[in-house]
């Protein structure tokens, strides 16, 4: 059996990268369309940042920052417009996973002189235009991943699409910018990266080498799961957590995610809990329906995480999010047949799961 | 402190990767220059199986087979003078470390329509044409890192060159083609990728994620020192023994060598000792060296390598090598300092080393 390994995406990792290796961004092109949400660029300081290497760099710029939490393909449409009206050579993403997402669905649009709505397609010739992410948050390893997601809201789900050209040429990943993040964002987001690394872990897609970065960014979960609970986030809190989002991204790179992401994705669309927050509610039931299938990997995750049972994991989210809501039993269902239809998610999950299976796992997880 | 990561490379990593995954080379150019040694390419079996390839995507080709061990620009310049007349698009490199590199130096000079004198000049601005790695023996790494080294005969040292358009675009590592190596080989290139492991673990220039990469290959190393002491080659420990090295690479890539490698060169230059050879030997006494200004890295790959003392890794080389040769004081001084004239290994090699700390090291493994 062969395995993969790709990452084309340079990461620069740590305090002041912006400074420290911004040049390499200004090898890319001379027209940036910076593609952000309403806030967060901003808040984080990322922006400012930004700004000032732009003119140190002499680049000409223009901000698209209409990108909400979980994008639509219109939104998407509108920042291709801006793009195209003025000729960006160049798509920066600053912000969480959804302008990051958003900016590698512009720069594979733009060339391919696409409508958004073709996005799916694989029928898209033409390189994309480099792309460069710059995350504000600690958890959706956008940065260093060929995959973005988006609301259809026609079909009720959120959706995924991938493609080996979209990878960021460049990664500027600064602790930093998630230093004003509240404390229940870092939560979130942190759960997030958790699952990545947990998911890519009992992927069927898993190898070797994403085995030891999910390993990695599992550890550093570990490290840094006192501070989550006492909402301690010291520097060294914030980088080790950044650190894990990226390894997190970099494993997802190779393995894709699995059914845990998959229930996540109504629980985000048709009852607006945050993405990374479903998917800590999800972990622990995920855990115990995989188990039997991965018995070894499924101890060697709670041997990293420092626990004894999968129970401890239970506790540990329980402890770390706001109690879960109750659905009625025919909501769960629904979700869970939505979830049912996704093949390739079934596919690489590491236990087979029927409808029935998936509507247990969203019982014991807001039963 | 910010750290990088950067492994543009595709790596396919199994038995049966050119089959399985050969269609990626097809869309990397129609006319291949093939770089090969004298026999690996054949006896391995990669030639077979890439004709086999070539034939299915109608690849036309020329096979360059004049590369010696340790080969001067003397020969890459004959090769690019093939890629020019027969107007190659693509470079494949199979076989060991020198016709990789070979086939790196000969991608980078045809479009630059550069003499290879020119390969240490960093003023070629074409991008190298793609270039295809496929090795045959589990050491170098040099299938997933951007340098080539090279010899010089007029200024009696070998040269590493590096430059990050130089990575393969795509290695096929298929460990099969390491079945054929007799066990010297098998174990000098071993030692190769320890010491790859090792150098870039204890490098100034390590990152959290270098480091990760590294111990998984000390590891696997460690997994396999039995069956190497043993002679017990069996499919299992090639594959490891693969694996590793094209981890050691992925760690160099980001970390380079430093002193270690840089007192082998003479050795290999002046002595013939074979590369990975002349590394095993100088291992245990660099380690010592390093032990005052690392002492918790190099307690962890001793611990990684289930050794309680360096003295074992003394003992273990002993056992894996034949006997080190005597070499005059003189000779020994001559080639400290010939490895103290290089500034940026010295610079990245974690303990400051004088001329004679060199020598020390390499009195304690050839005194």
């Amino acid at each position: 059996m062969a395995f993969s390994f790709y990452l084309p995406t340079r990461v620069f990792l740590g305090e002041g990268v912006l400074e420290e290796y911004g040049d390499f961004l200004g090898r890319l092109g001379r027209r940036a369309l910076v593609v952000t949400g309403r806030k967060s660029a901003v808040t984080s300081g990322a922006m400012a940042d930004f700004e000032e290497l732009a003119k140190r760099l002499g680049l000409s710029r223009v901000v698209f920052d209409e990108v909400p939490a979980n994008p639509t393909l219109e939104t998407v449409a509108k920042a291709v417009d801006l793009a195209r009206r003025e000729d960006a050579d160049l798509v920066i993403g600053i912000g969480g996973g959804s302008p990051m997402d958003t900016a590698k669905a512009v720069a594979l649009l733009v060339p391919n002189r696409a409508e958004a709505g073709r996005l799916y397609e694989a029928d898209l010739p033409e390189l994309p235009l480099p792309m460069v992410a710059i995350p504000t948050t600690a958890g959706t390893g956008s940065e260093v991943t060929q995959h973005a997601v988006f609301t259809l809201p026609a079909k009720e789900i959120k959706k995924g699409f991938s493609d080996d050209r979209c990878f960021p040429v460049l990664a500027l990943v600064d602790p930093r910018y998630t230093y004003s993040l509240p404390l229940d964002i870092t939560i979130d987001t942190a759960l997030d990266t958790l699952t990545h690394a947990i998911e890519g872990y009992l992927s069927r897609r898993a190898t070797p080498l994403s085995d030891t970065l999910a390993l990695e960014a599992i550890s550093l979960f570990a490290g840094q799961k006192e501070a989550l609970l006492a909402g301690k986030l010291l520097p060294a809190t914030r980088r080790d957590l950044m650190y894990a989002a990226t390894l997190g991204g970099m494993v997802i790179a190779q393995t894709r995610t699995t059914i845990l992401h998959t229930l996540g994705y109504p629980l985000t669309y048709s009852h607006d809990i945050p993405h990374g927050r479903a998917n800590g509610y999800l972990l622990a039931a995920y855990l115990e329906f995989i188990r039997p299938a991965e018995p070894v990997k499924v101890d060697n995750i709670l041997k990293v995480l420092g626990m004894a049972s999968v129970e401890e994991v239970a506790e540990l989210t329980r402890c770390l999010l706001p109690p879960p809501g109750k659905f009625p039993e025919k909501e769960l269902e629904r979700m869970a047949a939505l979830a049912a239809t996704n093949g390739s998610s079934l596919a690489w999950t590491a236990r087979q799961a029927t409808p029935a299976d998936l509507c247990n796992i969203l019982c014991r997880s807001f039963g």
